[in-house]
């Protein structure tokens, strides 16, 4: 099929999700590429606030703590079914994702008393490097970083080259905050195990978008954002799964009252709960439990499967354009081309993609920048159409071929 | 003066806070004695979370970080000299108290090697029981709890009791959760540092009602939640303060993202931040930031000072009705006397004060019901009036005087 604008347009014609979009808000100006990073706004969200602060909070006051309470759980299950596709009472709503993977990370190495060695991906997201490296330095562990291709994912050999029955746990990212790549979640958890160590996967590239097996691979443990993919807005609380069976025999190194047996009774010991709730800390956000119940909402309506198919078509469509348009201007795919390894995002390796980031967003087009040199483009499966796609990418080709952003500073181009 | 309602107007009209109550809504019908619990909700509020979600997320999207970075900033600022009193760049608005808890008290006996034990008041909030009691057993340390009377709080001669050079860390309740007793911070933390030990406080019942103070006592760390006193609505951020020239030797087990120098060069190395920052996790809760901005902004414009003299006279007040009125009745006072002692609640004790919390709340006035036996009273300075305390309290011994709390079940009322 020619590439053509009309082309586009047909695509969002027969896009099954395209009237989705009607449950966003779109009053900006701009082709967004960056919903993996903050997802859009949902339609229902501001009104669903306004209920939460004015009429519980401003008129019921104190007395809508048991209303929040539960709609605090129901959330955090129906974020378990609609989106991770696991039956309840195995995901929380609560802290950060550096947060929970701290907590998590603490219990699962303690879970393994004798192994000295957690394993993780050498381009796992930052915040997973840091929180590792603490809670193995913390532990007396040693930490193995696994280098795969910067432009895919580690794989099976990468994994056996490391794994051995000195690793208390692996913990890997579901799909690469950089490259995109998308693992084998059932393969690699099915590994770790048979090694004896715990898997803990960070599903923050992933939830909403992809699949994540979960109950078919056994996975351990499991970590992951809400303001991506899941819409729920800035710094929304994040998640946390443990798998039913595993859950009494793992503890919270933060041992708050909201995990604690009876918590008014407000009993001098600690007695942890026996489900999900001991791995909750402190007082639930209430305003971030409400919007992210808002964009699991919009998840939950379209439907995982629809997602990930709409999700495969638009970044097949955005490396087509790209094959055609971009690599004869020095841009290079640094994600897998294979669909069936590939998240929802596409990385476009340019020498000076920073410029070239500038000139693209000073041109009506947002995408995120990634060290070293890299665009992260994002067309999220719920708000992002096909002629978007068309429109961001025939804006870089235009602006790159006419070199204007080589008038846009280069001093964050090469950082590390 | 006679205890007539008039004369609880007349207090009203002199009130030079009175007109403050304006800058909160008041849509309920209900009279609210629990401002120490859940704050009420500044008028300001809601048009504030809307510009957040509707323009700031739902129109300029990613493109708002920078703002949202500088307003974290920038409103834990605002927190440490109106509310706290201390200068900028020692307080940070991040995760709950609990998981700040966490976070200090781990840095803190880590800052403190040899040492083999932590002091806590054995009657501190429970999340500090239980975070405390988890932290010394990872740490392989003895937690002694400090017995107080109930009624009132710790004093030096329980303080001097159990410390000694071997003491890392000591950690108080600056107002009792239940008591209301308030401690001698300056005495307290001097005893502390003298001992070699670090002092940390939890400042969840007196930050926005009491004076605070924290340079004068050179306590080293603080905690405290924001929903109570500050009015940030229902599990908003809350706060962690670390005196200045500590910052560089204290470090978060918690090793997240932004706590990280040059934190979107993403490099692989954790290299903690200089500044408070250090003790930042994840990203910031938005809505949060905001809500606890506005709330801070009604303590501020008050001013600290005058909020601790209205609170001083709104809690001398409720003891003299109660005297008069409830102690015929068999309530007794369980909060200190002295007002230079005493925080921002009363408590009341009474054989069936489960019962009667109950009744009162029937009756439309809304307080906490505290373990064993305990009605909790809260009048927030900034939002309760004189009349409010007075027809409360009038409620109260009509419907015990007619026997009404009989009619109400007492499964509750006698936890431990």
């Amino acid at each position: 099929m020619p590439l053509t604008r009309d082309d586009a347009r047909a695509r969002d014609a027969v896009d099954p999700l395209a009237e989705h979009r009607r449950r966003f808000t779109f009053d900006d100006d701009v082709i967004y590429l960056d919903g993996n990073s903050l997802g859009r706004l949902p339609a229902a969200t501001p009104a669903a606030l306004a209920e939460l602060v004015e009429r519980q909070w401003g008129v019921d006051l104190i007395r809508s703590w048991p209303t929040w309470m539960s709609e605090a759980t129901a959330t955090a299950d129906l974020l378990g079914e609609a989106v991770l596709g696991v039956g309840p009472g195995q995901v929380a709503i609560s802290d950060s994702t550096t947060v929970n993977l701290y907590k998590l990370a603490v219990a699962a190495v303690r879970a393994r008393p004798g192994r000295r060695r957690v394993v993780v991906e050498a381009d796992n997201f930052p915040t997973d490097l840091y929180v590792l490296d603490g809670v193995a330095r913390d532990h007396g562990l040693e930490l193995t970083r696994v280098q795969a291709d910067i432009n895919g994912g580690i794989d099976a050999a990468d994994l056996a080259a490391v794994l051995d029955d000195d690793v208390a746990l692996v913990c890997l990212s579901h799909v690469n905050y950089r490259s995109g790549a998308l693992l084998d979640m059932e393969g690699l958890t099915t590994m770790a195990h048979d090694a004896g160590a715990l898997m803990l996967w960070d599903l923050c590239h992933s939830a909403g978008s992809a699949l994540t097996p979960l109950a078919a691979s056994g996975a351990d443990l499991a970590v992951g954002c809400t303001y991506k993919y899941l819409n729920a807005g800035p710094g929304a609380p994040a998640f946390l799964y443990v798998r039913a069976d595993l859950q009494p025999e793992l503890r919270s190194p933060i041992q708050g009252w909201f995990s604690q047996t009876d918590q008014f009774d407000m009993g001098p010991d600690y007695r942890p709960l026996a489900g999900i709730e001991r791995f909750l800390a402190g007082t639930p956000n209430m305003p971030g439990v409400i919007a992210v119940r808002e964009g699991v909402r919009t998840i939950a309506d379209a439907g995982i499967d629809a997602l990930r198919s709409k999700g495969v078509a638009l970044t097949s469509y955005l490396i087509e354009l790209a094959d055609d348009w971009l690599a004869p201007l020095d841009f290079r795919l640094a994600s897998p081309r294979d669909p069936a390894l590939r998240g929802s995002h596409v990385t476009l390796e340019h020498p000076l993609a920073w410029q070239a980031a500038q000139a693209w967003i000073a041109d009506g087009v947002i995408p995120d920048f990634r060290t070293p040199d890299r665009l992260r483009i994002g067309p999220a499966p719920l708000t992002t159409s096909f002629e978007d796609v068309w429109v961001g990418l025939d804006r870089l080709r235009r602006l790159v071929a006419d070199g204007e952003h080589l008038a846009f500073p280069v001093e964050r181009g090469r950082v590390t």
